[in-house]
This record gives C-alpha cells, structure tokens and sequence, in this order.
C-alpha cells in the first residue's frame, strides 16, 4: 500500500469555477482518494509520502491524442520542404531503414521529451508496435497503441494481422497502461473492402478507430475524384463511425461533414502547430466544438512539429483560432479541457483526464514561482498562453512517480538520447553517403 | 581586464554555412575577441575564467524589437476579451493606476523573464521611462528606450519634454548599454503637426522613431476616413521615414505601402503572437522581406502575449507564415537573423547581434543535452521549431554574466516577483474592490 499526499495549488479540471489555491491531492496506489482545500484528507489517511509545493499546480497529466513516436529520429532531418518532396525525398526513405529497434529508441526518446513536458498518455500510430508498447511499458506512461495500416499497399494485410496480434499481447498491458486501437492510415491509402474488415476486426474485439481524415486538400481532391463525396462523407457511408473513432486533423470540413461527425460522436485530435508548420490549413475547431464534438490536442510526428510539447501546443490552438476568428474563441480554461478532459474522452479513458476521487493517478505539477507566471491573475491563462514544457517539476502515472524536481526516474535519458542520436546518423548516412 | 573563453557549439550567425560543432569564442572585457574552430584562439590570449559547455550551442543574445515591458504586471489581467471592451474596460484602467515605482518593478519582472529566456536586448516603448532605464542598468541588460507619445492626448507635449529629458540623462547610460528613440504612439494617436515636431526633434538629436503602424484594420479605417490614405502613405507624406524608423506591426499593408517602407528603409517590428491572439490579422513578413526590408521580432507587452519568450516568437512566426503561404517559407536560419542579425539593424545597433571580432559580446548559451534536441541534424531547426525558454543555461551582456545555470545574477528574482505580485494585486483590488 503506496499512499501519497501532494500540497499545492490544485486545478483539478473538473469544472472552472473549481481551483484551491492552497490545496491538496491524496493518492492511494494506482487512484486519486480525495481532492480538495488543504487539510481535506480523509480521516485516517496516513500518507507514506508528502509532497508540499505550495508554489506549484498540481493538474492532470496532459494527453497527446495523436503523435508517431518513434519520428522523433527525424526530427530536424528535413524541414521547410514541399509536402510532397519532404515526403517522398526525405521521410519515407529514412522511415524504410527503421529496425524495430530503432523504433523502440525513437519512442523511448519521445516518451523521456513528453515526461519532461507533462505528457502522461498518448495514442501512438506506427509499425514496430511492440517495440512501443514496451517502450511505454518502461517508461512507465499510459498510452492507445495503433499498428498504422496502408490497405492499398503490399502489406495491407500483413498489418492487419500485427493489429490483431498487438490486440493479443498488449491489450491492458503494463497494469492497464497499455491498450489498443485499429490504425487504418486514411481514405485515401485504404480501399473501403479493407476498411470493412477493419471495422469488422475492431467490432469483435470492441476497440476504438484511429484514423488520418481530411488533413489536406490534397486529400480532399483524391477522394472526390474517386469516390464523389467528402472524405467524411465515404468514412460514414462505408460505416467507419459506427464504434470509438478518433479522427485526425480534420483541417478541410464542410457544415455537413461537422454534422456527420457530431452525429456519429467522432472523436478530433487536433494537431494544430502540424497544420501550420506543412501548410495544411485551420481547423475549424471552434465549430466542431459548438456542435458538441469532443476535441482533443495532438503534437503528430516530432518531423512535423518538431517538439512533443502539448503547451506550446495549447497555445497555439487558441492563437490559430482566434487568429482566424476573433480574440474571444477557445478561452484558456476550455484550451486546457482539450489537453485533459477531452483528451481522455478521445482516447475512450473514462478515469485519467481529471483529478477526482477513484481517478487514475496521472498528473503533474507546474513550477509557478517563476517570474514569467507573476502575477498571478489567472491560472488557466498562465498554463496556456505562458507555460513552456520546461516548467513541469514532478510527473506522476498510475499513481508512480515518473518525474520528480525534472529528473526522469524510469528511464536512463542519456542512453536514450545517445542511442537515439546513432541510430538516425546511422540512417542519415546510409542515405546521404 | 576580463577575459572569457567559452568553448562550445558555436552558431555565429555570420552567414548559413557557419556553425563550428567544436568551436570557442573569446571575450575581453565587453567585446568579442575571436570566434572560431576549437583551439583557434589568438596566441597570448590568457582567459580569467573558461566555460566548458560542450553540449550547449553559444549564439547572439536575442533582441525583442517592440515591447511595453511594464505591462507584465498585467498578464493574465484580461484574456480572451474583445479588443475594445479589453482595452477600455481592463488595460486602460489598469495602466492609469501605475506609479512610477510599479513600472521600475513592472519592468524588472520583465527584464527578470528576458534574461531566462535568453534575450538581452529590447526596444521598450511605456511611460515613467526614467525607472524603466534605471532597472536596465540594474539588470544589466541593453536597450532602446521610447517614451509613448500619444500627441492627441492631454500629455502630448509633456510626454515630449520627457523624452527629451530621457534622451539627456539616458542617452549612453549604462556604459553605453541604454540608447533612446522617440516614441510617437500611432498614427491615430498623433497628429500631422504633432509629428513633424517629433520628427524635427529626432533629427536634431540623430535619434530614431518607434511607432506602431497599420496594426488593425480598424486602424486603416480610421487614417483612410481622415486623410484618404493608408497610414504609411500618411506617415511617408508628412516625412516620418526620413531618419531611422522602427514601425511595429504593419499588418495590414498595400503593395504600395510595402514598395514605400522598402525605398525608406523603414525597419519593422514584427509581433507575431500578440497578432494571432488579439486576432489583429498576419503581417505580409515574406513580402516585406523580398522587398529587402528588414524584420526583427517582437513579443508586444506582456498582457497580448502572455509571454517575453523570442523562442516562441520565432516559432509563432515561421508557423504563422507557413500556414498563410506555404511550407518553404521563413525557413529556420532566416527566422534566427529575424531574432538577432535583423533585431539589432532594426534598433539601429551595429555591434550586437553576431558574435564577430570587434562585435559586443552579448551571447547566450543553450543547453542542447535534453531529449527534445536529439538526433542533432540541425541546430538551426531545433532553435526555432523545439527550443523554449527554460532550454537557455548562460547569458553575457557587454561581457558580463547575467546568468549562469540559469541563476540570474544581477537581480533578486524572488523579490522582483513579490514586488509585482503585490503591486498588481494593488492595483487590481482597488479596481475591482
């Protein structure tokens, strides 16, 4: 029995109005026991482990809802490119060299990046997805675990069997940690015969739909020629949305796709420094939300973005929609319930997310006595528009403390930083002589 | 005598193809002596002190081309408001409330926040300037101080007695480190016979002109209504660009206005994030810049920001160009001249801004051994799309240490930061009851 007390100021994202500026968290092995105004513990708790930071926040872990892990071995590889030649001159041939071990480096160098930003769970889509489910496994994190799958490629159905496979081996791994959604790349890599069976496969198991929807208008052009429709459209008809589905991007939406979506309860993860960095576009995020759809925050690849850090992230969500709209969209607080709350509804965890009792104990703690967060008017406003991932102290995950005072405890960082550093020059150099 | 070796990755910003992954630079008393490859110091030179810092990047400290540095005392004030209603109701109020001593301690939380965020230079415009220049010589930073003019106002030619004032007790303070420009506030705000008096004054005394232009397009609106022109057209017309102008914002731009800023050599001072967030629209950077303008960027103050963070800045920047126009734009090494090379030509400063012989020795060290910086294909790319502002460990203005292992040495952080907590608190509770 692991009981742990954590004094601080605690902003529990269970509504706006809820913040204790001298509170305090009590945690129970794996789950939150009580939250509440400082000296609310429960009678009887007697705490194997304080924590008094009265100067930091204390919040739920932040969740990525879409992210390649392992791309992090490209990061800085190429940029400023030409979607098109950046795809084809510089990430596919460099993702062709990837062992699994390199795989399961890269994503033990994302997975140390996103404990040192605040990150506690992530969902994943790439190969190799027992290298990352391992990876996860020791680093200690929570995580949706996908097997990307290119249906009109040669391994198609190869995928499709390692899917099942990662389902067998992985699902509730790790103490519950670990779990699994079906990847099916986009509309326009997958036919809708292999789309069937995919949602046939993730029917009978009963897992959730991670997938690339109208993320370029590059994409949107592809499927209309093909198909006639929108690429929501055809997703619905072939009856894509019947289960959990997160869908990715949704940069290029009509009113009537953003119908379909809410009606269907459609998951977004919105992955909006992505959007800018290859020019894909604005989602409409705002309006998705006012039809009720749930949205999420997602860093993607680390060759896109180039960090995993989901404050910068949050910032620039609310800095693209106010941009587009007016200054008065996406508040700080309702920015924060995507990169939590909402976050958590999009991944299908119904206990991380928030900090209430029989929760998950995934959160972190945000050094506030720091002068760019003086003074301290607003809280929410301070962890969107002015925090950086540098300002995490302590992260805890599963009710384990992965991170205290920034020195990541469940993972050698040096190693993985040299092994990650050789393996992409080992690549780079294979490729470039 | 003081001379510093540091030895370490260095990245002069002296031209794309220089980067010494082995180098050192060396400093005697406030000017760099030498840069280059590892061992290339000239023979004789016999340093006081050596900093081994093998995995940090040494480059030119950043140079923030617009901010009202007092103005954090209002951060996390008013967000998410619309522009008016925030200014009237909350900015306003507020501001009239400052005395001279709120915006000595207002400004030094800023400058705190600067220096752990690696920039050493601002170009400031506020009121009360005299405490803004005294808590600059404290903190040992340099810069370009304004008093804001707004000429329409009761303290039109009081303000300009001031700046007057300033220019004669501050001009070459600090051993040099303080210069002043004149700060009329805005075109609406100032009259044409307002103006030319501004303009006569400056070139008596040789100094330059910050002014903030074309910022809204309710701004347009107004200088169109009153004079049939675009406000660079009126400011062209009434001789504003005949010295040295830093105009900040232009957002909304013509051709022509951008063909008359280019054959004016009018420096502009570009705020992308207070532009997103306030919804002011996206600055036509990469015209400018083909124009052969030069752009420096800005944070604005801190209450439309929320932060001083130039890395987020250049982040924001390249993003936001990127999503307007295309991926290829703004590529990474451009946007670090736009926070160094470019800052200084903007602020009419030609020994800061490149670490060169002869050149002042404002630099800042960047500890490049995190997970976030690994594999190290670029520095470049992971300076402007990965760094933020707690990744900088050293900063050296005028050949002095202002922080090491980011301990700012020339302030009491902890008692800046309870100074503006209190005064804020002021402030706001007499306000706000």
């Amino acid at each position: 029995m692991s009981k742990v007390l954590i004094r601080a100021m605690v902003l529990p994202m269970t509504g706006s109005d809820r913040f204790y500026p001298r509170g305090e968290v009590c945690i129970e092995n794996d789950r939150i026991v009580s939250v509440g105004e400082l000296g609310s513990s429960p009678s009887g708790f007697l705490p194997d482990r304080i924590l008094d930071l009265p100067n930091d926040v204390v919040m739920p872990g932040l969740i990525n809802t879409h992210t390649h892990a392992a791309m992090t071995l490209l990061r800085g590889y190429a940029d400023d490119l030409p979607l098109m030649p950046w795809l084809k001159e510089k990430v596919w041939p460099f993702e062709d060299k990837l062992t699994d071990e390199d795989i399961y480096w890269g994503t033990s160098l994302a997975l140390s990046e996103m404990i040192r930003s605040g990150t506690t769970t992530m969902l994943d889509m790439y190969a190799s997805m027992d290298q990352v489910a391992e990876a996860v496994i020791k680093a200690g994190t929570r995580a949706v675990l996908s097997r990307g799958l290119i249906g009109n490629g040669p391994n198609g159905e190869k995928a499709l069997q390692e899917s099942l496979d990662l389902f067998q081996r992985y699902q509730g791994a790790g103490a519950g940690r670990v779990s699994v959604m079906f990847g099916p790349h986009a509309p326009y890599t997958c036919s809708a015969e292999y789309l069937k069976k995919v949602i046939a496969e993730a029917n009978r198991l009963g897992v959730g739909i991670h997938i690339h929807v109208a993320e370029t208008l590059d994409e949107i052009n592809i499927i209309q020629e093909q198909y006639q429709k929108t690429p929501v459209q055809w997703l619905d008809d072939i009856g894509l949305f019947g289960g959990h589905v997160v869908a990715a991007h949704c940069v290029h939406l009509t009113s009537n796709d953003m119908e379909i979506l809410a009606r269907q309860h459609v998951c977004i993860a919105h992955n909006a420094e992505s959007n800018m960095k290859l020019n894909s576009g604005t989602a409409p995020i705002v309006e998705l939300r006012s039809r009720g759809v749930v949205v999420g925050l997602g860093t993607d690849g680390a060759s896109s973005n180039n960090n995993l850090d989901l404050f910068g992230e949050m910032r620039s969500a609310a800095f693209q929609q106010k941009l587009r709209m007016d200054s008065t969209v996406l508040p700080a607080y309702e920015v924060l319930e995507m990169a939590t709350v909402a976050g958590a509804q999009t991944l299908g965890l119904d206990d991380v997310g928030m900090l209430a009792p029989g929760f998950k104990a995934d959160l972190i703690t945000i050094d506030m006595d720091q002068p760019h967060f003086y003074p301290r008017f607003s809280i929410p406003a301070h962890l969107v528009y002015v925090a950086h991932a540098g300002d995490v102290r302590t992260v805890m995950v599963d009710g384990k403390f992965l991170m205290e005072e920034r020195k990541v405890l469940t993972m050698d960082v040096h190693k993985v930083c040299q092994e990650a550093e050789s393996r992409a020059k080992r690549i780079s150099a294979e490729l470039n002589g």
